[in-house]
């Protein structure tokens, strides 16, 4: 028995069917361009082995261990690390036990397809997972890890993978990085340049980010114009390690403009720690604006990942730390919050800033009227909970009537999840093919246009967009 | 002629089509849990004949009369009973005759498929109504309801019902529930602890309803504990009468976590009438969390029901009194608003707190990430505008990729309209069997799984989320 | 080769799509209805040749040079004219080319088919628009303009259109529908009472407009009361041309209802300029409920487009002035918006309210909702960036189950883009069609019904909406 079924995700009508399939065919062995995401460079830097199953598959996936928290299994029974040292399940056989005896509460996520497609196509398993073949299952994959072509450089090679980019903060030292390089290693990884623990006040540890800041590049943080050549300089040495993108998650899309003066005064506000939360806030707009007027300095591809509220549980916050599952999306305006920065660059025609959105009613309204005009701006792939079959049938239908395709920038797997890597892009390229077949046979595009934008989606817009 | 077509509400791809069928056969005829809705106990208490044929379909139901206003036929034109005492039409055949007239209005609602599913179904009409037959068709039923097997307890046997959740105010006797279980009927039907007149300071009469409410347990609501304590106290008795869940309507869904002096103080301000809106806005917010503590010690699973612009009329509020139509949905925010009461309970692995909405906007972005991770939280099915075809798609489409199925209760009728029950869970039941047909049929789901599924759609989860 | 194919739009699936086939084939040929749109009464008064390909194609046209200027193309370079005097490309051949290199960018948008539609059914052109066959196309459309037969007025016969109308301001001497009238001409042109200029205190020189206002009419706008009778006195001149509609372009749905105590003082406050934000918009709230109550006086429908922010490029805005492409959508609240305004006339019998959106999210949430309960309310069809295959899709799916078809108004073009008018009503027809062709397979509508309300969707409520 097959996990995984050939024509999963097209459509069911069979002339359209046929279409997908032959839109699919195309594009479904293209190189993998991965120009946004959360790999850990140390991985292809050191070349180990992959730790167990269970710590592998379940325990950073966030998809995974909220589901299994939804329905009543604590996130120490998951192995989860706690922040406060209260113990946590150690035993790699015992969580995946777990996780598989739960592995009907994924039906119908795309967690699920991840999943088998994980099992069957990098793990030869054909049985779904089940509290009754759980054992099976994780021997079977722990045996392949420990064999030379599952370490992550032959399993990079073996995805196809052209190039990923991973994200780093601003203070990264980037070794990792240059390791790889050093290495001779002919497989492409890039940084990303992330500095929000340096442009955020809220962050922990702001202010002593600011001065090692200062360290790092030898500018003087304690001034604004100082704080700004800080910037300059770490962008420039993310760019010597690869980095052709800047990434930046705010809680909301809120930009704003100030004359040197004032920006100056609000950076020092910030800076002692007195700011209020609306001037933190509104330092958190200004730096957007800056970081597009550095975009157009340097030519680095701005991504602003909007709207999420940040570690929702506050009692798991203090018991596991951040980033457990409990990230919530938010209501997210666009059309107010992005003004002040398109006002200042939004006609550049050399600059592209991606929007990512949490907030799916913005897509018709805000997200594609914007983009299909303003030249500078683009928008990123569904986000997150919508990185799914229906989250891209979605944004598709909402966004291609108004912004067209080539205000799109193809596909993110945006993942720390290594072996998902080549699902997620599978996925994505079977919704854009079905998606694409639809309009051929209700003709709303020509076949031979069909097969241009299939492969458009899949691989030209990331390269070119990404400037990869 | 047939005035509902075999394959209804089912995909119309051959494969899908037959796929849902198949699935539809399995659950069709399985017995219909009603958790929540609006029937009056006295009906099997009482156990008379029902009115005439406009009275029990017409004139109480909300669905049918706001369509008849909306294209200008008066409230009072259609027998519905005036607040300021000015007349309204009393003749039950002209009330049906001006109703038949208007039948087209409700063409490609689904007011029109649980009419004709009761006409055809209940009452072995086979045309269409109009004003040609309205005499006919009102003949027919007006004869049926004249029949014993036409009664509410032999209907209530009919139509398979397992168990039915009526709801109650606080300070309702429960006559007609201790009648029904003294009467010795093997019917069941419970009663549901829905305590606004006495937890909203905006409801009519609040202050003597708290009054009442002491009078009724004994306890002294002139303290905030005391005023708890009688929770507690009609909690139990509800219990008594079979309840499993407490329902709480509230224009949002704000909670509020209060420190016992605050809490105190500010029901002190609210008793005494003197609280600002937002005092009385977060008195109902303080109370959802204490609701939810009660919930705790008690095990009754919580409803909440958030997001209805009540009465939006002036004028009809004015002549008809309160629920005659003119209800409207607003915008909720759920991630804000429900922080302070999961802070505090939402990690509970006994608690069930079931949560519905009237803005589907906050499907995908903000009920299914948090149900998918907190363990007290499960979404009701689509409530009141959404509980159609198109609606319960948009909430399969928009919920399942992230919170699963299983964090889902099945349906809910939530109506007082009796006949329409067997059509209102028909709808249901094709819709789910369909929604998961397609899953099937595109690869996301195993066909045995989709059988395991369509059961505990249409009664397992209903069951196990109510504690019935 | 065919750039549109014969069943574009319809289902895919063999049953749905034939029936779609069979509704569309009795409604296609059926007159075009425009209750509301933007040609100019100029050309069917004048009957002049239009221009160049260019400069009727593109140049207007604000779907086409936002799409251009999204990738990089000035506007300056498409020869829209500038509003600060800078050069801008006048040659309509380059221009032409600069669309055609650029047509794979209207890939999936309903751009797209309304411009195929116009080239082969209009021009007779059956090749896709290119780089390499730009000229070829410029000259073919340029040839048939030069003939008598695509002169405005046969153009408006060619089309089927029955009745047209336009949108003047309230300042308007409506010479061109005069001199169409004088003409003698068939054609039925009537125009639509557009009062922002004279009712926005933020409209360009809104004083100046006042003063205008109490010239054109002889009424006292220096007082509340004058003002209102000189709109009576507006209404009535555009009555006398034609006009059965009022048309109000506001940021938002805000209505009040004030005394007339505080009108008069509120009027005040703006009319010399020194009102706040607030104070200005609360006075449009209030002028959309004297709107209203006018209506009631002497019958004119009212729309209501509320939702855009206008303008939203500040350097743009500056460089080529208003409406160039930059107006983006706001979310929208309605419910509690039109409260003052419904409280007032909401249950007028004979009062029509026809409300538009941009903001799709209010669809099912609040639109379908009121005009499902207020005699007053219908809902125009779905505006602007909604005008298209999907747009129209969501809004049947999100508004019948509430608000039914018949508090729907068919379909308006609103357009100013001539030869695009039989490609819309074209598509919405076809877009309808494939609706209720859904709807009867899925056991939803009866077919005979389905012929029924196809013929109402495009013909009969448009003239009886707007009392045409």
């Amino acid at each position: 028995m097959a996990l995984l079924a050939d024509d999963r995700l097209f459509p069911t009508e069979a002339r359209s069917r046929a279409m997908a399939r032959s839109l699919y065919e195309t594009v479904r062995s293209l190189p993998i361009v991965s120009p946004h995401g959360h790999t850990d460079p140390r991985w292809f830097a050191e070349n180990q082995h992959f730790p167990d199953p269970a710590h592998l598959i379940v325990v950073p996936d966030h998809y995974i261990f909220r589901m299994l928290v939804s329905q009543g299994v604590p996130l120490a029974a998951l192995g989860v690390p706690s922040a406060d040292g209260s113990p946590v399940e150690t035993d790699g056989r015992v969580i995946w036990r777990r996780f598989a005896e739960n592995y009907h509460l994924f039906r119908g996520t795309p967690t699920r397809l991840w999943l088998d497609d994980a099992f069957q196509n990098l793990f030869g398993i054909d049985e779904r997972l089940s509290a009754e073949n759980a054992d099976r299952a994780y021997d079977r994959i722990a045996e392949c890890l420990a064999q030379e072509d599952f370490r992550p450089r032959a399993l990079f090679e073996r995805f196809g993978v052209e190039v990923i980019a991973t994200t780093e903060g601003a203070l990264d030292d980037l070794a990792f990085h240059r390791a790889i390089k050093e290495s001779g290693w002919s497989g492409r990884v890039v940084t990303t340049y992330r500095p929000d623990a340096v442009v955020d006040p809220d962050f922990p540890g702001f202010a002593a980010n600011l001065v090692r800041l200062g360290e790092l590049t030898g500018c003087d943080t304690g001034t604004f114009a100082g704080y700004l050549d800080a910037h300059r300089a770490r962008r420039r040495f993310f760019r010597e390690h690869g980095a052709t993108a800047t990434d930046h998650g705010h809680p909301t899309a809120r930009t704003a403009s100030l004359s040197a003066a004032e920006a100056a005064a609000l950076y020092d506000r910030v800076r002692d720690g007195h700011a209020s939360a609306d001037e933190r806030e509104q330092f958190r707009a200004l730096m957007l604006t800056e970081m597009a007027k550095l975009s157009v300095e340097d030519g680095m591809v701005m991504q602003i990942h909007a709207g999420s509220f940040r570690n929702h549980s506050g009692p798991v916050a203090a018991a596991f730390g951040r980033d457990k599952g409990f990230d919530i999306p938010m209501p997210t305006n666009y059309v107010d919050a992005l003004k002040p920065m398109l006002d200042v660059v939004g006609m550049e025609p050399g600059l592209t800033i991606i929007l990512f959105t949490l907030d799916e009613t913005v897509y018709a309204r805000e997200l594609a009227p914007l983009a299909g005009v303003y030249p500078a701006l683009r928008l990123g792939p569904p986000w997150w909970f919508y990185d799914s079959f229906q989250g891209m049938k979605r944004f598709r239908e909402q966004v291609t009537e108004t912004a067209g395709f080539y205000n799109t920038v193809g596909f993110n797997d945006d993942t720390r999840a290594f072996c998902s890597i080549p699902a997620r892009h599978d996925v994505a390229r079977r919704v854009d093919c079905g998606y694409l077949a639809e309009l051929v046979t209700t003709g709303r595009l020509d076949e031979d246009e069909a097969f241009e934008v299939a492969h458009d989606l899949t691989y030209r817009l990331a390269k070119e967009a990404y400037r990869l």
